[in-house]
C-alpha cells in the first residue's frame, strides 16, 4: 500500500513500524466546588511544572548530542509554558467559571487557536501546532497518562504517529528511531526542522497512515519524494534498496562540492544563501556550503507573549547571528506578521481578509515604536558582523521612503549616543507585492538590494490564498505573468546595479534553478537541504544555455505549457537530480 | 457645524430638518410555553404578512409615479419576505428552542448577517443592509410600533435619520421631502439607488449627524460634494445659494449634450456606457445619453434564496434588458460572487481570505451546472437584442479556455435544439487580476473585448483589502503600477484589434477621464450620474493633449506625486467640473 505526503528530511529508510498510540482526551465541563477552586488551580500549576521538568529533562538528555537548533526548539516550547497568556488565562478561567483545569485549559487553547486561525497566515498555522503539542503534554500530566518514552526503544524502528511534537522527535536517538511518518505536519513545522537536524528520514502530512499500520509491520519511508510503502511486495523492496544506494552515492558526491563556488561553466557566479528561523540552523547551512543567510525570520521573537520583545532580546539574537556567520552576510527581515493578537497591547481590529490587511511593514509603520526597537537592535548588532536589513511587503516608493525615514531617525539617535553600528549597512526590500514588482525600476533607485518573495508574489498576482485548498490549483509559479514579473524585477535591479535575490519556495526547488539562472538571478536563498543540489545544477551548465532556456520559457502563453516545457527539460537535462533515483517501483 | 459623508444623489438643497426617531428594540430570550409555541409561530407569520402588506401598499402608492428601478427595489425586499431561509428558519427556531418570535428572528438575522460578513465582499455588505431593513420592519410589526409614514408630511423637510430603508425612501414624495441625510449607507446601497431615481439630493454615511440635529433646525445638504451644514451662519447660506444656482445652470448645460457624441476636438470617439443592477435603471441611463450597459451585475438574481435562479428567471431578466436597450449593447457579467452560502445546496468551505478564494469564474468552473444555466439564458436572450458576455476574475489563458469550452458546449446544445441565439455574440473578460493585466497580450488573442475592473485590480496589485479601514490609505488608483497596468492592457487590446473598456469606480470619476482618454481607453462604463460630466470633458479636449498628459502622468515615481499632478491639472483645465461650484464656503 502506497501513501503520499511531504518529505521533510531526505533519505530512504526501510524497517519495522512502531505505532505510537494516539491519546484522546475526553474533556467535559466538570464543576469544581467553591472550596476546591484553589486546589484545582494548584493541580493545574503542578501539571505545568511537571511539563517543564519533562522538557528540561529531555533538553538535558540531548544537550551533548544535539545541535543548537534542536535545543532552541525545545527552549521555544519551554517559553510557551512560561507564557502568561496560556497559564494566567487558564488560572483565571478556573477561578471565574469554577470549572475543571482540563476544561479551562481546553477553552483557553481553543481561544488562542482561533486567534491564530483568524490571521490566516501560513507561518502562524505552524505555530498553532507548537501550542497543541504543549497542550497535549499538559493534558497528559493532568490526566496522569504516561508519556511514551521514545528514548527507551530496544530495537530499530520507524515511528508512525498521528502527530509528533518536537520534544517527541528530539528523544529519537538516531540509533533506534531510523525514520518517522506522521499524519500532521508541514515542510516548515518545528517537528520537520527537528527531523532535519537529526537527519532522520521522515514524511509528514500522510493522511490515513495511522490507521493503516500495526506495530511490527514492514515499511519503506522515502523522504526524498515523500512516499511511504506499507508492507511492500518484494520487487518494491529491491527497487528501494537500489534507490537508497544511488541516493547515498549522490549525497556523497554533492557534499564534495561543498567548498566549490556556485559558478557556471562559462564563469557566471551566483550566491547560495539559506532561509532560517533558528540560529542553531546556521551550522547545517555552513556544512552544506551556504554563503550566508538570505532570510532570517524574526517572527518567532514576537510569538506567544503579552509584550513585544525588548531591544535587548532582539539584540542578543542578532548579535549571535552576526558573530556566527563571521564574514558571511545575514539578511534580517523585519517583522512580517499581521494584525497581531499576540502583541496584546497593540489595539488592532479583526480583519476579514488578513493577508490583504495591516501586516508586516504596514503594521510597523503604524506602530513606530515596535519598528524602532527592532531596527535599533539590528543596527547595534551590525557592529559585530555583516548584517543587512530587509523590509517585507513594500508596495511602492512612498512606503519605502517612510520606512527609511524611521531608520534614519534611529541611526541619528545611535550616532548621538555614540553607539557603533555598520554605517554602510545595506537596506533592501522584499519584492512580493505586484505593485512593487511592476515599479521595481523606481524602487531600485532607493533600495540596496531586492529579494523576490515568490510565495506572496504568486498569491497576490493570481489573487489566490495559497493556504485555501479550494483555489490552490491556481498557485502556478510558472504562470507567464509570474515569469514576466520576475524577469522585470531582475532587469530593473541590474539596470541600477543592485543585486537581486529570491527567498520564496521557488528558489529552493531545483526544478526552477536553471530558469531563474537564465533570468539573471544573483542570489538563491533556499532551505539548507536544497543548497548543494542547486549548486550542482549551476556548476553543470553555461549561463548562455540558461539564458536561452529562460527566453524560451517566456514565450509560452499559459502556465500549463510552461510547466510541461520546464519539467521535460529539467528531467532530460539533469537526470541525476530529477530521475536518477527512480520511482522506487521501476528499475 | 459641518459634516462630511458620501453624496449619493447630486444637487444642493436648503431646508428644515425632520428627524426620524431611531427605534431601538430590547430583545431578550423569552421562553414560550409548550402550549403557546403554535401561537408564537402564528404571531411571527402575521408580522411577516403585515410587512408584506405594507410593502405592497407602498409599491401601489408609488406605482404610477415611480420609475421601474424603484419598484424593482421594493420587489427585491418583498422577495426577502418570501425567502425560505429567513421565514422557515425563524419558524424552526421558535419551535426547536421555544423562544419568542423576536429573539428567534434576531438569531436568524444575526446568523445570516455573519455569513454575509464572512464573505468580505463589498457587494454583500450592502445586501446585508437590505436584510436589516426588512428585519426592522418585521420587528416593528412584532412589537406593534407604528411606522413613520413619510408620505404624510405636511411641509417641505430634509429627513435626517440613522438609517433609511429603500421603502422609507420610496415614500418620500418629492414635493415634501426635499433631501435626506443618514448615518448608514454607501454609494451603491439600494437606498442610494432609490434616492438617485427619485432625484432627491442626499448624503449618506454621515457619522454623528443623528445626534447633532433637532427637528426644525435649518440644514444645507450638498449632494455634490457630500457635505452637510447644520444651522449654518448667514454667509454659508448665501454661498450655497450661489453654488446651487451655478450647479443648476451647469446641469442644464450638461443635459444639452445628451444626444451629442463623446468625441474629442480632434475627432477621437469614445463610448459611454453605464453600470447597472436593476433593469429599471436603464431609463435614467438613456436619459443621460448612455450608449448601452457596460456592466450588468447579475448577483442580485442569486441572493437570499435556497436554490439558484432557474434558467427561466435568468432569461426573463436578460430578455427584458436586451429589448429595452434595442440597438445599444449590454454587457452581462456572469456570476461574480464568492464561496456562496446563499446557494445552500452548493457545499462550499468557509474561507479565511474570501477575496482570494473560490469566487466568480472559479466558482462557476467548479459548479458547471450553475454556470451553464446562466450562459444558456444569456444566449437565448441574445436573440432579442445586442447582448455580450463577460467573465469576471479571469487569471490566465487556461481559465479563459476552460470557460469558453463550457460556453461552446451550451451553444452546441442550443443549436441541436434549434433554439436561436446570436451566433456572433461577443465574449469578453474583466481584467481585474494582476496576472491577467500582465498577460493581457496573450488573453487578447482569445477574448473579444476587455473591461478593466479597477476596484479589484487595485486591491490585488497593492495587496490591500479595500473595505479594511486599516489599510484603505493604500488604495491608490494613481499608483504608478496601476497606471502602467492600465496602459499595458489598453495597448495589448489595441495591438490585437479589440476594444478596451473600464467598469471600475475609476471610470466614473471625472478626475481620471482625461488620463484614461490619453491612455487610449475606448469605453467608459460609469454610474449614470457621471455620464454627462465625462462627455463634457471628452468633448472639450483634443486626444493629442490627453495623450501628452497621460505620458506625463506615467513619469511619476509615486502615487502621491501623480495625485498632485492630476488634481492640479484637472482643477485648472476643467474649473467648470471641479471648482466651478466652489466649496460653498468661498464666494
Amino acid at each position: 500500500m502506497e501513501f503520499r505526503g511531504i518529505g521533510v528530511s531526505s533519505g530512504i529508510v526501510i524497517g519495522k513500524v512502531f505505532r505510537l498510540e494516539k491519546i484522546t482526551y475526553d474533556i467535559k465541563p466538570n464543576w469544581v466546588r467553591d472550596t476546591e477552586v484553589d486546589e484545582e488551580v494548584a493541580r493545574f500549576l503542578k501539571a505545568i511544572h511537571t511539563s517543564k521538568e519533562q522538557l528540561l529533562s529531555i533538553r538535558k538528555k540531548i544537550e551533548s548530542l544535539a545541535d543548537t537548533a534542536q535545543l532552541q526548539i525545545i527552549d521555544a516550547h519551554l517559553l510557551i509554558l512560561d507564557d502568561q497568556m496560556l497559564v494566567n488565562e487558564t488560572v483565571e478561567y478556573i477561578k471565574r467559571h469554577r470549572l475543571s483545569a482540563e476544561w479551562s485549559l481546553k477553552r483557553v487553547l481553543d481561544k488562542i487557536g482561533e486567534q491564530f486561525d483568524k490571521m490566516g497566515d501560513a507561518y502562524l498555522k505552524e505555530r498553532k501546532d507548537d501550542l497543541s503539542h504543549i497542550g497535549n503534554r499538559i493534558f497528559n500530566n493532568l490526566f496522569g497518562y504516561g508519556h511514551t518514552n521514545l528514548a527507551d526503544l530496544k530495537e530499530d524502528v520507524i515511528v508512525v504517529a498521528h502527530d509528533l511534537s518536537p520534544a517527541d522527535t528530539a528523544q529519537m536517538r538516531k540509533e533506534r528511531v531510523i525514520g518517522f511518518v506522521t499524519e500532521i505536519g508541514s515542510k516548515t513545522s518545528h517537528t520537520a526542522i527537528m527531523a532535519h537536524s537529526l537527519e532522520i528520514p521522515a514524511v509528514v502530512g500522510v493522511t490515513g497512515i495511522y490507521d493503516a499500520v500495526t506495530t511490527g509491520e514492514s515499511l519503506i519511508v522515502d523522504g526524498i519524494d515523500g512516499i511511504v510503502h506499507v508492507s511492500p511486495p518484494q520487487p518494491t523492496f529491491i527497487a528501494y534498496l537500489n534507490k537508497q544506494r544511488r541516493y547515498k552515492y549522490y549525497e556523497r558526491e554533492l557534499l564534495k562540492m561543498k567548498d566549490l563556488p556556485a559558478i557556471t561553466t562559462d564563469q557566471k557566479k551566483v550566491t547560495l544563501l539559506a532561509n532560517i528561523e533558528f540560529i542553531g540552523e546556521v551550522k547545517s547551512v555552513l556544512e552544506r556550503g551556504g554563503e550566508g543567510i538570505g532570510l532570517y525570520r524574526t517572527e518567532f521573537l514576537y510569538m506567544n507573549r503579552f509584550y513585544p520583545p525588548t531591544e535587548a532580546e532582539h539584540f542578543r539574537v542578532y548579535k549571535s547571528l552576526a558573530e556566527q556567520l563571521s564574514s558571511y552576510p545575514s539578511i534580517i527581515r523585519t517583522l512580517d506578521l499581521g494584525g497581531d493578537k499576540f502583541i496584546s497591547q497593540l489595539d488592532v481590529y479583526e480583519e476579514l481578509n488578513p493577508v490583504l490587511g495591516l501586516r508586516a511593514i504596514r503594521l510597523c509603520l503604524e506602530h513606530i515604536d515596535l519598528f524602532k526597537t527592532q531596527l535599533r537592535a539590528i543596527l547595534k548588532a551590525s557592529h559585530y558582523g555583516k548584517l543587512k536589513i530587509m523590509y517585507p511587503m513594500i508596495s511602492g516608493l512612498d512606503e519605502l521612503r517612510e520606512a527609511n525615514a524611521v531608520l534614519k531617525e534611529v541611526m541619528d539617535e545611535l550616532r548621538k549616543a555614540n553607539i557603533p553600528f555598520d554605517e554602510e549597512i545595506e537596506v533592501g526590500i522584499m519584492i512580493e507585492i505586484p505593485s512593487a514588482a511592476i515599479t521595481s525600476d523606481i524602487l531600485a533607485e532607493e533600495a540596496d538590494f531586492f529579494s523576490i518573495g515568490t510565495n506572496d508574489l504568486i498569491q497576490y498576482s493570481i489573487a489566490i490564498d495559497r493556504v485555501n485548498k479550494n483555489v490552490s490549483y491556481l498557485y502556478e509559479p510558472l504562470h507567464p505573468a509570474i515569469l514576466r514579473l520576475i524577469a522585470r524585477v531582475i532587469e530593473s535591479g541590474h539596470a541600477k546595479g543592485i543585486l537581486v535575490g529570491m527567498c520564496g519556495e521557488m528558489a529552493s526547488d531545483p526544478k526552477y534553478t536553471l530558469l531563474l539562472l537564465g533570468l539573471g538571478l544573483d542570489q538563491y536563498s533556499t532551505n539548507s537541504d536544497a543548497l548543494l543540489k542547486i549548486k550542482k545544477i549551476i556548476r553543470s551548465v553555461s549561463y548562455a544555455e540558461a539564458r536561452e532556456i529562460a527566453q524560451q520559457a517566456l514565450t509560452y502563453c499559459s502556465a500549463s505549457e510552461t510547466e510541461k516545457f520546464i519539467t521535460n527539460l529539467m528531467e532530460e537535462r539533469f537526470p541525476d537530480v530529477f530521475c536518477y533515483f527512480g520511482d522506487g517501483d521501476e528499475d
